[in-house]
């Protein structure tokens, strides 16, 4: 009874995680030459969210998604329509997709159309206010952990710009060079670096100088005190047991993560950005972003009334998956774990070759006779990204599901459409000046009159 | 077993503490039923401080100082020598009181003289870097909780403004009316407000506006990246187990209050004030603030030479009596507690001679017979703080121990001293203008060359 209770003691009063595990290990021992059974830990060092604030607590054989870790064990990748169900989110249906085509007056994005953007909170409340002449504005951002940024992370950009140009409204974009630092052996320095770098790829994706402020938290937070208020104001809203619950923070964390929720939350408030809203107070934010990202905004939601603040909206992606396979999320720091924005047309080539994960049979003779199957062909997955015609995916689809297209040419087919498009980026980036760049990042009222 | 796991499982991850509470006893029942015996906790829910990260933990019988609470059971007050070597700091000793007086070529403040200002850190290092030509910045700082200020808030003002005309050196005055916004009910709006009203106070203790910088957080950290870059460092630096340590933070207090140690901190740094040090990072920080801050300041000393700064030194002052006795501090919510700085003259002798603790004897042939004890006669103590003249303070000590002198003879003294004392702040105050307050709060360089 002493070690167990020792156990559970020791973990939460030891600021020194490695001893405390050390120590486990030698209780673990001791425990099992008293009573000559396996302890079954009950109270494990925390490394990972334990519970939900909406929806139970992640169980075996569930997929783990939160802002630091997406595993799965399926080769299509992660069980959406479970994660909605477990956040607590609606489905885009095609009742809202056609919805968005009627109120925006354009054809819905391909990511609309199939199912990448799959999930939403409010996005109809948006749309009814936008009937009605009510303005909202956008907001997403980034992580810029290193320079290197890769097509995954263009996909929160490209449909940003779509929602931006299709609805003409002010869109902020948060650059987290401060949670970089809290969490990344990186100095403050190369963080701030790394934001205005990722700033470049980011504006390369073409988003209107007159319509976008992008931010570094470094800067903003020391530039803006509308925006530190704001944070003041989340901050004596959330506790360490909600953070706690919602992130798996532990005791052991820096004091830096455990607030750090509320400066990703505050851009969701229109008073953070007196210098575009006027200090109006009711402009509504909608957020694009990957569904992992999510436990940030239903922490932002719950928070938002008690403050006197609306509910931020939000559009949720599925993960884009690594080269390798959907289990995963593509890393920044593994080269070959996706197409990267300055690769060469050649690197695209060897890449997509030797390391997409491929549904296809193992002999050309099997291909022919079984056909591949495109669900857990990662090359499929990117076209679908990226293809933008129906017809063509839905062909190719249809040809590698009957054996018609080989691997080989699904892959070449891939090549084909991300080459130009790494390309064009690149050429777009060449043009973006380090003015620019300023411009873009410098507080200033944007072309809208509130 | 699965019981007593389930303990520290429940504990350790449920928001909703209420509902872990109750689980609690009903597995502590359970646990009595199957073993016959009382369940010993080994994993409660933490609601104090348990650790020090200077000296053992307070004790029973022991005094209890932290930034939100002072107790003592003794009329004398807290016993600070005891408090010295519980906090592990130094003792302000005759030598080190002989050698400022020698370093700065001046009488020492009556602080000094009188062990007002009772304990140290590193104050002989500060010395001896001015004697070499280096110099240092002083900090202090208040929480705006109201527009009431009392005679106890100014003694740091008091001691803070001798020490910048004495050794002539940079001033930065922290109000954290972030802080008050996280503890106190009260808006943002308000605590900023408070701020600026009390700055108005801190002025009238004469700062040199060439030589002094006054800042409310709200402002100032939206203000100065550097500031914002110095917080996030010591953010990073400081886990929930040290705030909880130092603190007695719990998990269900607010994100907010988990964080603002770093706020206050960061003053310590010279780069949180690149406007005036010119981006030097070695210009060491000397802190004059009462003893209970001295946990913040513990924790910056800590964290100073990991994120390459200089440790700030510190002087501590004893605390200011309560007009009812010298079992607590004042608090600005009960205006008969002590004398307000907007008090008239009738209502400072209405206030003394009704409420100040006497030392006295019942009858007056009584205290002729045995005389007072000042050690517990609350004018008493307040003319150690304010009335200059040693000699005049030690014979009313040698008259009132005599019983020479009666308890209205001696609050007259009091009386006496405090009326032109406040009335000459009142008219100092009258004379700060919105323009200098302005000036005051303004990011802008001093009159010294970095």
């Amino acid at each position: 009874v002493t070690v167990l209770t020792n156990f559970c003691f020791l973990i939460r009063n030891n600021p020194d995680i490695d001893a405390a595990v050390q120590l486990l290990v030698k209780l673990k021992l001791e425990y099992k030459t008293a009573t000559g059974q396996d302890y079954k830990a009950g109270c494990p060092p925390s490394d990972g969210p334990t519970l939900q604030d909406n929806g139970p607590s992640v169980t075996e054989g569930e997929d783990l998604v939160n802002p630091w870790n997406v595993t799965t064990t399926s080769a299509k990748g992660v069980d959406y329509d479970k994660l909605i169900v477990r956040f607590g989110s609606s489905k885009i249906d095609q009742e809202l997709v056609d919805r968005i085509e009627r109120v925006s007056g354009q054809k819905p994005h391909r990511f609309l159309r199939r199912g990448i953007f799959f999930s939403h909170r409010d996005m109809h409340q948006v749309l009814d206010a936008y009937e009605s002449k009510k303005s909202f504005y956008l907001y997403t951002g980034r992580g810029p952990s290193s320079e290197a940024m890769h097509v995954g992370h263009l996909i929160p950009f490209i449909f940003t710009k779509w929602l931006q140009d299709v609805f003409d409204v002010p869109l902020v974009i948060q650059l987290t060079d401060d949670e970089k630092y809290l969490w990344k052996d990186l100095s403050v320095e190369e963080c701030h670096r790394y934001a205005v770098e990722n700033a470049k790829d980011i504006i390369a994706c073409g988003f209107d100088i007159n319509k976008t402020f992008i931010f570094s938290d470094l800067d903003y937070m020391g530039s803006s005190p509308g925006f530190y208020r704001n944070v003041v104001k989340i901050q004596k809203h959330v506790t360490f047991n909600q953070v706690k619950g919602i992130f798996g923070f532990t005791d052991s964390d820096c004091i830096g993560k455990i607030s750090f929720p509320a400066i990703q939350a505050a851009p969701s408030f229109s008073t953070s950005f007196p210098q575009i809203f006027n200090g109006r107070k009711d402009v509504q934010c909608l957020i694009p972003c990957a569904i992992d990202q999510d436990p940030y905004f239903r922490m932002t939601r719950d928070v938002a009334p008690r403050i006197g603040y609306p509910k931020p909206a939000l559009l949720h992606s599925t993960f884009f998956p690594a080269l390798q396979g959907a289990q995963s999320k593509m890393s920044a720091s593994d080269p070959n774990s996706s197409i990267f924005l300055t690769d060469t047309p050649k690197q695209i080539k060897n890449k997509i070759n030797k390391h997409a994960f491929s549904g296809g049979k193992d002999t050309i003779e099997e291909h022919r006779k079984y056909g591949g199957d495109p669900d857990v062909d990662v090359s499929f997955m990117y076209l679908t990204f990226f293809l933008e015609d129906d017809e063509q995916l839905d062909k190719i689809r249809q040809d590698y599901t009957s054996g018609v297209l080989l691997t080989g040419e699904l892959k070449k087919r891939l090549i084909d459409t991300l080459q130009p498009m790494i390309s064009a980026h690149q050429q777009r980036r060449k043009l973006v000046t380090d003015e620019m760049v300023q411009q873009f990042m410098t507080s200033r009222p944007l072309d809208f009159n509130y």
